[in-house]
C-alpha cells in the first residue's frame, strides 16, 4: 500500500510535521504560504488523513458492528439493508457478521467488536442464546448497544421489536374466522423469545375462540427451514387428517407445506386454510399466494440505527441515556392461501 | 465507554505505560513479578488492547471493504454469506456497504473505504460503473482489490467471475432443443459486462443454430426487478404472439414472466418455455418450477476473499502480485418451465 503521509509531506517541504498537521487543519498559527504549499503538495500526493490515527483522538471508529443470524434470508436482509442506508447517512460503517444461529460463534463475534472498539453494536439474537454472559459484558462496558427482533427480554438495552404475541394471535384469529376449528402451529424452536410469544398468540387465540388447545397440534422446528416445513406438513396430514388451517412460524416455513400440499393434491385453500409470518417476497409470487404477517423489516433496520444513534451522541456528549423500547406495527395481509 | 487503559494499569502499580506495555507483550525484560501482576490486573479490569492503536504499528486494520449493488438479493446475499465465513475464518471483518447501483453512491464508498484504509477492497460494480476514475484510483494506490460477477474489463485487478457469455448460450440452447423457435430475450441494462455477455451467448445460440436474429426479441430491462418481468411479458405476447421461448437476465425477472403467463393463463411450459439465470430460492417453490442457470454464488464470495487475502499478504510481506482471474462453472437446472 503506497500511502502519503505527514512525513513525507513535512521532509519535501522541508517543514516540520507539525506544522503539515496545523495547516491541514487550518490552524491560525500557520502562514497562509505555508498552508497553501502544503495543501498542494497534500492534494498531488493525494494524502488522506489515517481515520484509524483520527480514533485515539476522538475515540471515535464511526463503526458499528452488527450481528445477526443469518444474512440469506429476506427479514434479515431487508433489517440490514435499514441499518446500512441509516447508518450511512449519518457517516457511519457496518461491520457485518452472521452467528449461524450458533451461541458459540455469537459470543466470539461479540468479543471481536469488543475489541475492535466499535461505537455501538446491533444484535439479533442466535436461537441458541438468551441474555448470557457476552450480552451482559456489553452493558457492562457501556458500549451503546440495540437489540432487535430476537431479543434477551431481561438486558435493559434498546430495542426495536413489534409485538409478536399479538400478531401471531390476529393471524391465528385470520385463520378461525375464515373458518378454521383445528388449527395447527408448526412454531420455532423453544429458545427465541418471538418463538414463544408468536405460540402464546396463537394459544390464546384459540382459547378466546373456545377452541381448546391441543398440544399435539404443535410442531416444533430445529432450523425453521422449507424442508422442515415440507416434513412437518407430511407428519400433520398423517396424525391429524382433519387438520383444516396451520400457522407456521414464518413464511420460509409455510411455503414448504404449501409445497407438500401440491405435491400430494391437497387443496389449499379448500381443504387446509395457510398463513405465515413476515411477508417474504416469495409469498406473493407462489401459487396459491400465501397470506401472512407484514413484518416491517427495514423499518426495524432503519430504528435500531436511530436508537443507536441517540445513545451513541448521548454517551458522546457525556449525558445520561436510557433505552427505549420502540415497538413496530405488524398487520394481516391476506392472499389466496387462506381465502 | 469504560474502558482500562495501559495508563490506567500503570497508575495504578505505581510503573511506567511502557513498563505495562511490555508486560503485555511478554518483554523479557520486565521482571516475572511485575509481570504477573501487570496480567492479573488487566485481567481482572478486562483490559483488551485497543485495535484502533495496534493499526497504527502493524498498518493492518485486519478489515476489509465490500460494495455490492444490493443486499435483499438472492445472489448478493449468498456471495456476503461466502465472503464473510472466509474472512472470518481468517480473523478478518467485514464492512458491507451497498450502491443501490447508483455509480454516485459507490463513488462515495470507495472514498470512504480509501480514507477507512480498510486492508482490502471486493467489488461487485453497480449498473451505471465500468472502470471509472474511483476504480482507477483503487489501483493506483495499491489497495489489495478484488472484482466480481460485474467487473470492469480492463481494470487489472484479480477477478472472479462465470462465463456469462457461455452460460446464456447454453441457456438459449437448452430452449432450442426443447423444440423453441422464436425466443425472446429480456436483457439487463445496457452497461453491466454481464448483460452484454448474456446478450451475446443468446445471440450466438441463436446463429449456431439456423434461427436468425430479431433484435425486435430482445427487450431492455432498467432496473431488473419482477415488475419489468411481469411488464415485458404482457409486451412480449402483444408484439410476438408466436414467441415459444423467453430467456431472461435473471430468476427474478423471469418469475415476473411467469406469473404475468399464469395470470393471462398462457400454459408454461406448452405455449412458451421459459428460463432464468442464477437459481434464486423462489424458483424452486413456484408454480411451474422455474429452469435456471445454477451460477456458484456462495463460492463466488469465498472465492473473491481467497483472492484478495493471497494479495494482502503479498503485499505485507512486500512481493510481487500478480492478479488472477478464476472463472467458476455453471450448469443447467432442467424444471418444469421448460419441459
Amino acid at each position: 500500500m503506497k500511502e502519503t503521509t505527514l512525513k513525507q509531506i513535512a521532509e519535501t517541504l522541508g517543514i516540520s510535521i507539525t506544522t503539515v498537521s496545523k495547516a491541514l487543519k487550518n490552524y491560525p498559527d500557520v502562514s497562509a504560504k505555508t498552508r497553501n504549499a502544503v495543501l498542494e503538495l497534500a492534494k498531488n500526493l493525494q494524502y488522506t488523513p489515517n481515520s484509524f490515527a483520527v480514533n485515539l483522538r476522538t475515540k471515535e471508529s464511526r463503526t458499528i458492528g452488527l450481528i445477526i443470524p443469518e444474512v440469506v434470508h429476506h427479514f434479515f436482509s431487508n433489517v440490514i439493508n435499514g441499518i446500512i442506508a441509516e447508518a450511512e447517512k449519518q457517516g457511519y460503517l457496518v461491520i457485518i457478521l452472521q452467528s449461524n444461529e450458533s451461541m458459540e460463534l455469537e459470543k466470539k463475534q461479540v468479543e471481536l467488536l469488543l475489541n475492535k472498539r466499535v461505537d455501538g453494536i446491533i444484535i439479533s439474537l442466535s436461537n441458541e442464546s438468551n441474555g448470557d454472559e457476552h450480552i451482559k459484558e456489553i452493558m457492562r462496558r457501556e458500549i451503546p448497544f440495540v437489540q432487535f427482533d430476537k431479543i434477551a427480554k431481561l438486558i435493559p438495552s434498546s430495542k426495536v421489536i413489534i409485538n409478536d404475541q399479538k400478531a401471531a394471535f390476529e393471524a391465528t384469529e385470520h385463520l378461525i374466522k375464515k373458518g378454521c376449528k383445528k388449527i395447527a402451529h408448526i412454531r420455532g424452536p423453544v429458545n427465541p423469545q418471538n418463538a414463544i410469544d408468536r405460540f402464546l398468540g396463537y394459544k390464546k387465540a384459540l382459547e378466546q375462540n373456545q377452541i381448546p388447545f391441543d398440544s399435539k397440534l404443535v410442531y416444533t422446528c430445529q432450523n425453521v427451514t422449507f424442508e422442515e416445513g415440507k416434513t412437518f406438513a407430511k407428519q400433520i396430514l398423517a396424525d391429524h387428517p382433519d387438520v383444516d388451517g396451520i400457522f407456521a412460524i414464518t413464511d420460509l416455513v409455510a411455503v414448504g407445506v404449501l409445497a407438500h400440499c401440491n405435491e400430494v393434491n391437497v387443496p389449499i385453500p379448500q381443504q387446509i386454510k395457510i398463513i405465515g409470518f413476515s411477508n417474504w417476497f416469495m409469498s406473493q409470487v407462489i401459487t396459491p399466494k400465501l397470506s401472512t404477517v407484514d413484518q416491517p423489516s427495514y423499518e426495524m433496520g432503519a430504528k435500531s440505527f436511530e436508537l443507536l444513534l441517540e445513545e451513541m451522541n448521548a454517551r458522546k456528549d457525556g449525558k445520561p441515556f436510557t433505552p427505549r423500547t420502540v415497538e413496530l406495527s405488524t398487520s394481516i395481509i391476506e392472499r389466496e392461501s387462506s381465502k
